[in-house]
């Protein structure tokens, strides 16, 4: 059966829609896996780099980072998963042996960095094709085709009671908001808070707000059309940028007094990064960058700013640790401690993928659940 | 004998050198100390605000931060010293009540800020007049003057077996460059670690460095002479940006096999800032600003070096509580754990005070010491 055709999505141009095509997919070499994709989303990262705007992005690929599925097939040597254990691919994998993974400060594992960077599997070849010609993979994941290959340490194994449909959604957005504020911030009960972007990111960052029991959570979008999701999950207060003739790090420390304690930018707009930084509080406020800024950006502020005690940093996969730590949120959704279905605001077939970039674009969806079944 | 003649440093215009007068200096008001300075030193804040560079600075003023002295009169309702203590004027005072006194996380007590910033007394007076006029204060500590009058808040009481010409570095630089190792960066033992800059505070991380058992102390300085220092203090390594045809955040990268855990920028340079944060490591370093930048000069780097783990700070005044905390680094120096007489290049009498200030800008002194005896 291996090699094997798939159904899969292929970018095979910066800036134009994905195609339909049925790829090759090789068997899965040592220490990889093939996994069968049940369901994907789109995450604006995809999007990012369809556009041509990611400095890092390799064509024709398939591209997708944020699925569930089962295991079908292991190559030699692995150990971690079996055929028919239902995963989540890791964008950030976890070796468990790297100087990253043993320093107990970071997410970063670096096992398999260089090559996924690159669109390459660990032994610098891919196992897409298409028309005998090389189909690169992306961010160690390719959730944009039914059969994909991944090394078994970018996998996490999921509770079988689990809906792949919804814990889908750990793949990316919801794990980074979530993490970033207890993993990343660890944010401590009674903060006031304060989240810039309200897409995926920024929502999962709203409930683990609520679930670190911050005092006062304000959410920021110019899109007042997101307000009633914000409210529905967390946020105390939801302001628009808009509205004011003034900064709104200026409106910001008025409403809080002196400023947040924790700041969080989903957005991936670096003017708003600084916002983010300069409505914290004087003497502790610490501002997480979540979001992805365009190639080229860069961040800026007076450092007084953080010579009076403002603390910038970054999350990435929200300082999660994918196989070690995703089973306990996976566990805190069965549990009902996270609410998955409010970010699905809809569900296509995934014959129409571009269909679920177009709502993304428009900001129109949270998260579309792209199913392959039918 | 209160209002009463004091003999003075007066920076009357920016870009002037100070002259040396006779002010009036009136007696303190309640809350208020009237302190005989016996030894001040120069630091670059002094010779930044009298450039004019200074956006904050006021004129004509007292500057001076760095200091020791008697106490010689207490203002109503002072408890916390008496005439006859030692004591070191705190341009960071400690309320130990305010918002921020009280919430642990940092030393940027907000009481007299406001007034301080302004030049002036809490009451929004100065005790400082020349010919009638008033004269502002300066970072609530005014040490160019023999008599100075500070609120009881802004001194620390210091051990009187402590000789005063040393222990006055303690008023700044030395302070701020150990503190930021311990309280602000909290290095553990074993880091890898970067100074950027070897004037006072720079020399003085190193020794807090030393202290915390760091594994290795990389000193980046243009001016080879003060490598010879830098490795009396502790340093490992001593780099020279200007002998490599690279960026120095490389060259320190590949020296440490990925970076280093924490950079201190003791300069005030917003490109060397850029260049301590992204020699740190991806995953987990953390970059401290101590340096004071120029009005108006802003940092910047991609927001990728955040998003991949490394941590933006500042540091002021090393972090530290004047009154709770530096009896203990007092403390450390009457021990033998802190070396100040290296700090001390020069000493001079007050009166030639502007000799200390070109000493300075030519980079030929760590410290000078002036006395007002004789």
């Amino acid at each position: 059966m291996i090699p094997m055709k798939s159904r899969a999505a292929v970018a095979f141009n910066p800036g134009e829609p994905l195609k339909i095509v049925e790829i090759d997919v090789e068997e899965p070499k040592a220490n990889e896996v093939l996994v069968k994709i049940l369901y994907t989303s789109v995450c604006h990262t995809d999007a990012f780099t369809l556009s041509g705007d990611d400095a890092e992005g390799v064509f024709p690929a398939v591209l997708g980072h944020e699925g569930a599925g089962v295991v079908v097939a292991v190559g030699e040597g692995v150990t971690l998963v079996e055929p028919g254990d239902h995963v989540i691919p890791l964008y950030t994998a976890e070796c468990g042996k790297c100087k990253f993974c043993l320093s107990g400060k970071t997410n970063l594992c670096s096992a398999v960095r260089e090559t996924q960077g690159k669109g390459l599997m660990p032994d610098g070849t891919t196992r897409f094709s298409y028309n005998g010609e090389p189909i690169y993979h992306y961010m160690g994941t390719s959730t944009f085709s039914e059969y994909t290959v991944v090394p078994e340490i970018s996998l996490v194994k999921v509770d079988p009671e689990a809906p792949l449909d919804k814990v889908c959604l750990f793949g990316c957005g919801v794990t980074t908001g979530i993490g970033a504020v207890h993993k990343t911030a660890k944010v401590e009960e009674g903060a006031v808070t304060a989240v810039f972007g309200l897409g995926a990111i920024g929502l999962a960052a709203i409930q683990g707000l609520v679930q670190a029991k911050a005092k006062r959570i304000i959410a920021i979008d110019l899109n007042e059309e997101k307000f009633a999701l914000a409210k529905k999950m967390g946020a105390t207060d939801c302001i628009n940028p808009s509205k004011f003739d003034r900064p709104i790090q200026e409106v910001i420390i008025e409403m809080t007094d002196g400023g947040v304690d924790y700041s969080f930018e989903c957005i991936g707009n670096v003017d708003v990064m600084r916002s983010a930084l300069e409505c914290c509080h004087k003497g502790w406020g610490e501002s997480i960058i979540i979001g992805v800024a365009g190639a080229g950006k860069e961040i800026s502020t007076r450092p007084f700013q953080l010579v009076t005690g403002r603390v910038w940093r970054g999350s990435a996969f929200g300082g999660v640790k994918g196989r070690t730590e995703l089973p306990g949120m996976i566990a805190d959704y069965m549990n009902d401690k996270i609410d998955l279905d409010s970010f699905i605001t809809h569900q296509l077939h995934f014959n129409d993928i571009n269909e679920a970039f177009d709502l993304l674009h428009k900001g129109e969806s949270i998260r579309t659940i792209l199913t392959y079944e039918g």
